[in-house]
């Protein structure tokens, strides 16, 4: 693939390096100390432009230079920003119609980053001026080795309701919907007699007295990814013009709704990612493994890396929690066993000024004589000895369905429930998964799946017809599908599908849904024994329906609430292969085992659930998130980080990890 | 009264509806299925504008002339509506200062309803033409049987903070007040030196460092009210150039709390009234009973119109629950039982797009192989049963005092206690009056009370100097009141009466308040034993105060809190009547069962709580809304719903309803 | 001192009187009560503006004539306001641009007070006019004692974001940081590629996609307190050229916030202050005394008066509780006993108007009629027995750090936790004290302290190098200094200081930190035994960290927790004196007994908790916060209050207090 891999050998350890915060003295400190931890890759310049260009058109690229010359000296590579994340102030005040402008028509302040309208034409100028300036002069540095475009697109201004954003929107609308009658037809604006009379007249989504046209939205959210996107086009063919080495934005998955990365994944040489535990989460560790997963699909596979990450606590949550001993060595080389080439952290040196100074780094205020620096030296050392894993890859027997339309059209306003939330869901499934140690890729619902043996979809509430087809046709081949709840409801413009709900999935599950029944706020109901197979009980949340089968058999029924009596958990046979429907919030492990079972994904066998195993090409990664010792069973091979030999059980320390290079290859 | 009947016979069924959202084919099946369920009354274009005149002066009648041949041809009559309440686009896009505009200065966006100034000229212009224009063409078609005007004024977009809106506040305040310095005089100016040089230096009350004049608080939203009523003036008087048909506007009693009603009253041929219910509400149905009881009385106790409910669950409360089998019947018998001549939904299909499309409909998504049309047939069945009750009223001899004024004022910021809600108080008493079987009416505290043998006042914060003289006499001759805490304390103005609290109030109750003690969040007072009647406990929440008797004796004091041994019900005997008060919030069960007994308002005996029992004309009907059977006694006559004869004893089946048209008439 | 005392002889008794807002006949009943109450001081034309200046350079002085020559007859003396905190509308009509601008832009509305932009030049000039035309004619008026410039500075107005308020911003800063270059380094804005190229290019801290520059934040903060300060100047010069009476202007201590009082302790000749219960507080009274001291402190010991308190409840509060009998006189007399020489209240006589009409007055709605009436009358003569207390000083051994710019970085955005906040740390330090019956004085951490036998820092998280320096020499001269957690971290710009935390207090506490542990909400960590002292146990809060041991030894040890078997409290032995540390939230009383023991801090003897005692100068103070009778010993002298010998023993009823003039002078 394009740009891959970045270095000459292994995988890349470092950080974002700030050097600019701090005076020239210290610089030679930081080498010398990254050399220490085997440090080999730092991101550089992120936040650079009102140094490298203090006023529009003069340039002043001395202190990058100097940086530069130091790291190729000490063997140490640059992963090189364009800085346009953050433009200079000279640029909001010489250009202030690419201010940024809130939905209620706020214009947003600077001191700050991310303040800018994606559509300016005006940013767009001078951002891709600026990174063809850095690709001109850095594109044969020897200490080059790929480029970081921008950082966290979308983060803190996913979306502008300026008049320029306004007019581009228009632009962009004709561009999807041809006409005017044909916007209409797709928003059904015969609804409150929001009919257009020409594209002219389509605002934003302003701030309105109640709720707007959902097509509207979501037309609004697809296009300014679409604003962010092309700043980034601009800005890599600016640096194509001189260098052919690998080019990246780091990405946000899944922490920053707004932006759909399934659109963002063609665009980049490799993908990069930024990761942040919530750290008041018990389970923040599945949730970093889904973040990997869902990165590595992205990816299309391929590997990738983790651009950020911390070594302890962040400062932007309301409690930042500080990593406990080993937790930042488990959460890096989780990364690396799902996939990532590389363990880069926000940030080498911590800051002393401005927002994110609480935010830990590699190398602590407190200094050397750290607990966490010896552990950050002590991870270098890890990843050396795990060389061999690079470019290697993770297979997954098994796939998730995740969909950002289906994301953003499911948590606007008025649908049945707000305890109806895409991630609630999908994280129900994924740990569920995680827990059995089945190790997934996330798809999008339209893509090619023939190669899975289950498909779960817990949260497709945007379900287009052609993807409702799409998994149909993948049952009908003999792939095993599981449903959940208030999926297949609406098309690609928010509009119900004909007929019975849900439209896109009744021929497949073999069922329609005569009435949604939400439970009030913290209501539940019991499963009981009844269908065909009898089940064993258990408990819904937030949802109940009238189920109607058609084809479907009840595998399990609701005993009490709106629809006791009627099925909860449904099968249909069809074709070659079976579909399964879970008509409530329930916890999904029995569910999935049975189908797991019946698909025939094996799983590792006698295993504790909080005993991360993952496959990567050869390399079998044991991480134990309990403060007891695991057990794993059936592994042979070359403890690579212990240098032990293991053949058949391996016990994993309370919170270690233990990475075997298996021979002959087994299921981890 | 002018434009009733709107029926030729019988009691109106229908709804919403929408087919400009639908192909051409799918009316024929509409029609085919009104026609099942007895539909005979639908509303129709209240979302039209855009498609009738898709720009400025042009318009394009074709679809709304088919849609209405085809009814005629079905013998279905149409409600008529003029499309105001959500202008087209390019009206916006035109006469932009016709926007509304937020109280912190926002431009609200269109792709919405409701989003115009209400004091726009360029909206009055073009609202009234349309008006006109439908009226001219329609006014002679056969399917014409009434006038919707607008859809729920107010609702959206109650106060607009546009520099339109301000000037024409300041007209109105002329109107008013007068000049400037009885403006001053009546607001009070001289409190933070806020007078006013003169009228044009007023604003609306739009966002301020800290409170604001409460008397212009009151003044903008009397004169928002009437922003709103000259809209709809104008527009009846457009169609009154035509026909000479009904001509109503869909109220939103009493869930919009913006809008003061009693002004609205005599601006309609017939009242109307959207409600929905509150669906987390365990009482909902007595909110329910409510809102009939209030529509009624707004309705001068003439037969009215339920415009809009539910067949099932909404789509704009956080968890939106569906109706329980028989609650649809529950509800729509309810509100024929207090004086509505139809049963009308919002909507006859469900809707595939936009806002609103979660909202059920009498043809719900899934067809008509479902429970919820079942039900719509079965009540179609039922209300050609109940044809006989049309005309009849409904009367009361207990009166509830509600005034919107006082709503808006006891809730505006910097009062003694967060918990003093309007509502929470009226719903106290009315409640208990529900369960007491007792009908009541609302009346404003100006009105002519002299019929009723009780008047209560819950929540009567804001009472002018007249309305005190009101129930003052209303006592003396022989009535009977219950006044709750913090009532008669201001005046029209929000100035505090003079002399000591209740100043509006204090003769008629013969007492007078020494100092409020509102109580810390969550705790209640104890009443104990105590005055002349003795008391026999019960609990205090939200409020306490020390009463000074001044003629008033004690029927139960304190037990505990901060006014301990004082009283906390009083009497007070005058002239012919009583006057009773309650200084905290209790349960006003026991202390109405006295006043009621002590003013001979007889009561069904032996029902249940959940029975509700409601006389309209010679119709006894019996609504059960507990899952155990219940029995009515005393009562004789033939069910009209079953067919049975009756004689004393009715047993209502759980859930079940059953109407009696008794002879001879007795009490329910 | 310049303007000391106010008063010919005694304390001054009386509240803001308003009588504009009242006729003319009701002023003779006013001063008529005043007189019985025994009033000698009110506050007059705090709100007059509009009536003095009706249009603008019209003066309109009669109606203040009239009630001046009044209060003058009736030996009445009167605190004489400007109006300047509320600009007539014709102000704000006629110089739009001094309209108060909020953060996200939007212009603040009329109709309220304090609605102006501090930096308007045409405030300025307005503002200074009408208080010279004040002094100019009321100087020598017999009534008029003292002036009262403004009300209550920066309430509802302590920052404004309108462009005028940005170039004088930008003008501040000039003066602050001499050019761009140094307010780069200062502010840090390296950070984010912030880098202003010249100080045209600042904008204030408006609202900003994410977190700002804390240093811009600091500076605009500071910047704004000084815009007040330039008004009140303005207007004190504008009397001073008439008159030598005595300037005041009422601040609000501690409850405002924004307002840096120790910046504003210089401009005024006496300081005076308003405080307001939180009345849900239990522990209100302790906050009062601690607001009390706080005053004193801000004063430089001096004496002080108490402007605005209440004499029940006030409005503004979710729940407006009323004063418990005797609550009133127990908050008036610890006022008097920390040092005030005056017992005023907002407000003299109830409104009938506005915003304020439900807050308490000493003449209440309910007239005189009432115990709040006799409490009034009965206050006022405690008072004339106190008129010795006049003058007289309070002492203190210990003092506790106050610091506002500190109290605004630590709650600024991305703080390591939401949990740590200025007061809350500060209170509970206070309390620990309050309730061993300490007194303290609060300073400044630049202050000479060095005449306390102990210091305490609860929670100085801003603190400057040169400050940590003057706490190093307290030590090091003698002093006991007890710093929390999370203190001595950054400089006035919000910097960390260089090196492991807390880097300004490093030496001093003889320790470093090696990590935050900021703690999930609500969890505790239990202190054991430990260190070389050994601990008792006790629970910590909120944080924990790693403290690294560097000349300090360890006190006690954290138990359980991240930091289990580290040092939870430690003290260092520097030069003659002590520096504790505590490194959670714990409750500080063992802490502090230990450091009062070792300092030689003596308290009295066998004293509940409940009962507050205070020596200010001869007299001492025993106020009884309990419902049981409370018993001091070792206090000789003469109950001044009740005229009794006390010799040793005094026995305090519930809710009571006794004065004892002392001789000969003993610790309480």
């Amino acid at each position: 693939m394009p740009g891959y891999p970045v270095l000459p050998e292994g995988l890349a350890y470092g950080g974002d390096y700030n050097p600019e915060q701090w005076p020239e003295e210290v610089w030679h400190d930081d080498v010398r100390l990254m050399r220490e931890a085997g440090v080999n890759l730092v991101s550089l310049g992120i936040f650079n432009w009102s140094l490298l260009e203090p006023a529009e058109g003069e340039y002043d690229f001395g202190r990058l230079d100097r940086i530069l010359d130091l790291l190729a000296a000490s063997g140490i590579k640059a992963d090189l920003a364009t800085p346009t994340s953050s433009p200079p102030v000279w640029f909001r005040n010489r250009y202030p119609a690419s201010r940024l402008v809130g939905r209620e028509g706020q214009v947003l302040a600077g001191g700050s980053r991310h303040s800018f309208c994606p559509s300016s034409p005006d940013y767009a100028a001078a951002s891709a001026r600026i990174a063809g300036r850095l690709a001109e002069r850095y594109a044969d540095h020897p200490a080059t080795a790929m480029w970081h475009v921008h950082n966290e697109y979308g983060w803190a201004n996913p979306q502008c309701y300026c008049e320029t954003s306004a007019g581009a929107f228009r632009d962009w609308l004709r561009d999807r919907h041809g006409d005017v009658a044909e916007l209409n037809t797709a928003w059904g604006t015969t609804f409150w007699g929001l009919t257009y009379g020409s594209l002219e007249e389509v605002e934003p989504p302003r701030i309105s007295p109640v709720g707007q046209l959902t097509a509207l939205q979501l037309d609004f959210a697809r296009f300014s990814v679409e604003a962010h996107i092309a700043n980034f086009r601009r800005e890599r063919e600016a640096i194509r013009a001189h260098s052919d080495l690998p080019v990246t934005t780091n990405f946000m998955i899944p922490n920053c709704k707004p932006m759909d990365y399934w659109r963002w994944a063609g665009e980049v040489d490799v993908v990069s990612n930024d990761h942040y535990l919530d750290s008041g989460r018990a389970d923040a560790h599945i949730e970093l493994a889904m973040a990997a997963d869902l990165t590595r699909s992205v990816a299309g596979g391929r590997p990738w890396m983790i651009m950020e990450h911390s070594t302890g606590a962040v400062n932007w949550q309301p409690r930042n929690l500080a990593k406990r001993p080993g937790e930042m060595r488990r959460n890096s080389l989780a990364h690396v066993a799902r996939g990532s080439d590389s363990v880069l952290f926000f940030q080498w040196r911590a800051s002393r000024y401005g927002a994110e100074k609480f935010h830990s780094a590699m190398l602590p205020h407190a200094g050397t004589d750290s607990a966490l620096w010896r552990e950050v030296v002590d991870l270098g050392a890890d990843l050396g000895r795990l060389a061999g894993v690079r470019g290697s890859l993770v297979e997954a027997e098994v796939a998730v369905v995740w969909d950002w339309e289906s994301y953003w059209a499911v948590e606007l306003e008025w649908r049945p429930s707000v305890d109806v939330r895409f991630r609630e869901r999908v994280e129900a499934y994924y740990a569920a998964l995680w827990r059995e140690h089945v190790t997934v890729d996330f798809v999008h619902p339209s893509a090619d799946i023939s190669g899975y043996r289950v498909v779960v979809a817990p949260s497709a509430y945007l379900l287009t017809e052609a993807a409702g087809k799409n998994l149909h046709r993948y049952v009908e081949s003999g792939g095993h599908l599981v449903v959940s709840f208030f999926s297949g409801i609406v098309d690609e413009n928010d509009a119900i599908h004909p007929g019975a709900h849900p439209g896109a999935l009744r021929d497949v599950l073999g069922l329609w849904v005569e009435e949604f029944h939400p439970l009030p706020e913290g209501a539940t109901v019991r499963l009981g024994a009844g269908g065909t197979s009898g089940g064993t009980g258990g408990t819904g949340r937030i949802w109940s329906e009238r189920v109607r089968p058609a084809g479907a058999r009840a595998v399990q029924d609701f005993a009490d609430g709106p629809d006791a009596g009627h099925p909860a958990i449904t099968r249909h046979d069809l074709g070659a292969g079976t579909a399964w429907y879970a008509a409530t919030a329930l916890d999904p492990r029995d569910l999935l085992r049975q189908v797991l079972d019946h698909a025939g994904v094996t799983r590792p066998r006698d295993l504790p659930d909080t005993l991360e195993a993952v496959r990567r090409g050869a390399h079998v990664f044991l991480i134990n998130h309990d403060d007891r010792p695991a057990t794993a069973h059936d592994v042979t091979g070359t403890g690579v980080l212990d240098g032990r030999q293991y053949d058949g059980e391996v016990i994993v320390p309370p919170g270690g990890v233990i990475v075997v290079a298996t021979t002959p290859r087994r299921n981890p």
